[in-house]
């Protein structure tokens, strides 16, 4: 699906603080390399060869608290997380490697996150081929870089006007948990497993690349209207989201109430899947999860919400932003 | 220079607390996909289709100070030293993804420290492929992923009984930067210049590896004790170097005195390269930077100096740990 243009090898970005600052720091790159096949802007850099890269930095306070949750599963999550990035491009897990800057002292344990790390990276099939080691004079970061393998790398360009959006799983469930801790309270099990343990959506991306029926994908890691307004700005048309049709997760419902809808549209951290496809080309039991038509493409620019009355508005704000916090 | 050997495909370190823990993190690895020709312990991964890659964390009060250079330099200096593991595998470089945590708020400047990675990435002849972006509630941290490719990569592991021992360029004058700051004095232009844009060893690396005479190769990045040692111990050899030989860096012996040979031996972040290569192979003309014979390869295990008296001693401290701090 990745086009050999060398015009369309970068990808064009949705809206957003961080999004922003990205475009200006690759504002004057010069060509990219014939065996670069697709640069900065997607989801991650294909290289000649069918291989996939990406780095995810996870950052303490930005990205989790020590006070929520286990080393072990910072380590998880940061993999997990990263890993996503593969299965947006339809890529197959090969290995990671691991930047990790720890604390010393007492504080957190280098072997604990490194075990999460290894259990993600292990639960999508994948091995630890490298990475690096510091100690940190402030919060423990880790950055997890992804090397993946595709046959025919998916691109966030590519929706056409008249296709569907789909998005895999549920959304809203990992925000509606770093609410609840954000006011004191402690998430329960959905909620905080959503947060602890994200399923990279490797073996559903691959299904739906086999099939062959995919024009872009992306993966929903900063809300799906950021990542929905990535999809649009990369295939330069308008996304329309129907209000009814998200499927927020119910316990971001339960814990949440009404502001859940906020929480699966500009949460982010879902790790789950959007992408476009010709209309009538999905069946919602086409994967083993959860499948939603929630929306379609139609000419135009940006992502708009349609809540069923008047006509779609359009929405303004971008995803999560981890440079200028929350959104939302 | 690879082999396709699956025993050896996994490299061993040599001495010092950061490569104990690395040892220890790494140790339950299950086996490495086919697809991946070299995994952990060199200094960079190798796939199939001759794609290199590594990563390198910069981390502010632990690789640098803010006080001591600006942005752009700390910039620079990541990307170089990120480049340089491209050069310990011979690798040409193509692309780097850049992961960079920012404090905000007035103090560091990401588009800065930006500009200096993308100038460093030019330098090399490689261009910026992605990467993420955060901010950071704590130091100013950057992880750059380095992405080369190899004809015939070079390994740290092939080093034989009796092959010499040699060294590009001359050492220890990025650790005497250091010392300098840290004792509250101002480096001058060699010295200074030396911490702020080390030249990765690209060129030299290829042109050693094209002639073919290179056994084992490794980057002077921690002190060539520590790096020697890798060299020993991915090889299964002793290394035995003779105090006379090192090419102390002249700026650097002006600053440190008799303090220099350590700071050639245990400082770190010189960014020269360390190769074994078959006596009589190389002349000290053979590239258009200084090259020095500092050795030689014994039978028997770690690195041993030879001071010209008594029988040459084993070097019981690895080199500077980023880890533990400075082991000088």
């Amino acid at each position: 699906m990745v086009s050999r243009d060398p015009r369309s090898r970068r990808v064009a970005l949705g809206r957003g603080a961080e999004f922003d600052l990205i475009r200006k720091l690759l504002a004057d790159e010069g060509a990219l390399p014939e065996e670069v096949l697709v640069g900065p802007g997607d989801d991650a850099a294909v290289l000649v060869g069918g291989w996939v890269l990406s780095t995810d930095l996870s950052v303490e306070d930005v990205h989790f608290r020590r006070s929520w949750i286990s080393d072990v599963e910072i380590g998880y999550r940061a993999g997990a997380a990263a890993l996503s990035d593969l299965a947006a491009m339809a890529a197959r897990p090969v290995g990671v490697l691991v930047s990790l800057a720890i604390p010393p002292g007492g504080g957190a344990d280098a072997e604990a996150v490194y075990a999460g790390i290894r259990q993600a990276t292990r639960d999508a099939g994948a091995v630890v081929l490298g990475g690096d080691l510091s100690r940190s004079p402030g919060p423990l970061m880790v950055d997890v870089v992804v090397v993946g393998r595709a046959v025919d790398a998916a691109s966030r360009a590519g929706a056409e006007v008249g296709d569907d959006i789909w998005v895999t799983g549920t959304l809203g469930a990992s925000a509606a948990a770093v609410r609840l801790w954000a006011s004191g309270m402690e998430p329960g099990g959905d909620l905080r497993r959503a947060f602890t343990h994200p399923v990279p959506r490797v073996t559903e991306a691959l299904r739906l690349a086999e099939r062959g029926i995919v024009h872009a994908l992306v993966d929903v890691s900063d809300g799906l209207a950021g990542d929905a307004g990535h999809l649009a700005a990369a295939s330069g048309v308008k996304v329309v989201l129907r209000t009814d049709r998200i499927p927020v997760a119910a316990a971001a419902r339960s814990a949440l109430g009404d502001d859940a809808l906020d929480a699966a549209l500009y949460g982010g951290e879902d790790y789950e899947l959007c992408f476009a496809a010709p209309a009538g080309a999905v069946r919602g039991d086409d994967l083993s999860i959860p499948l939603t038509c929630v929306g379609h493409v139609e000419e135009g620019a940006g992502v708009w919400l349609d809540e069923g009355g008047d006509a779609p508005r359009l929405l303004e704000r971008g995803g999560y932003s981890h440079v200028e916090g929350d959104g939302a």
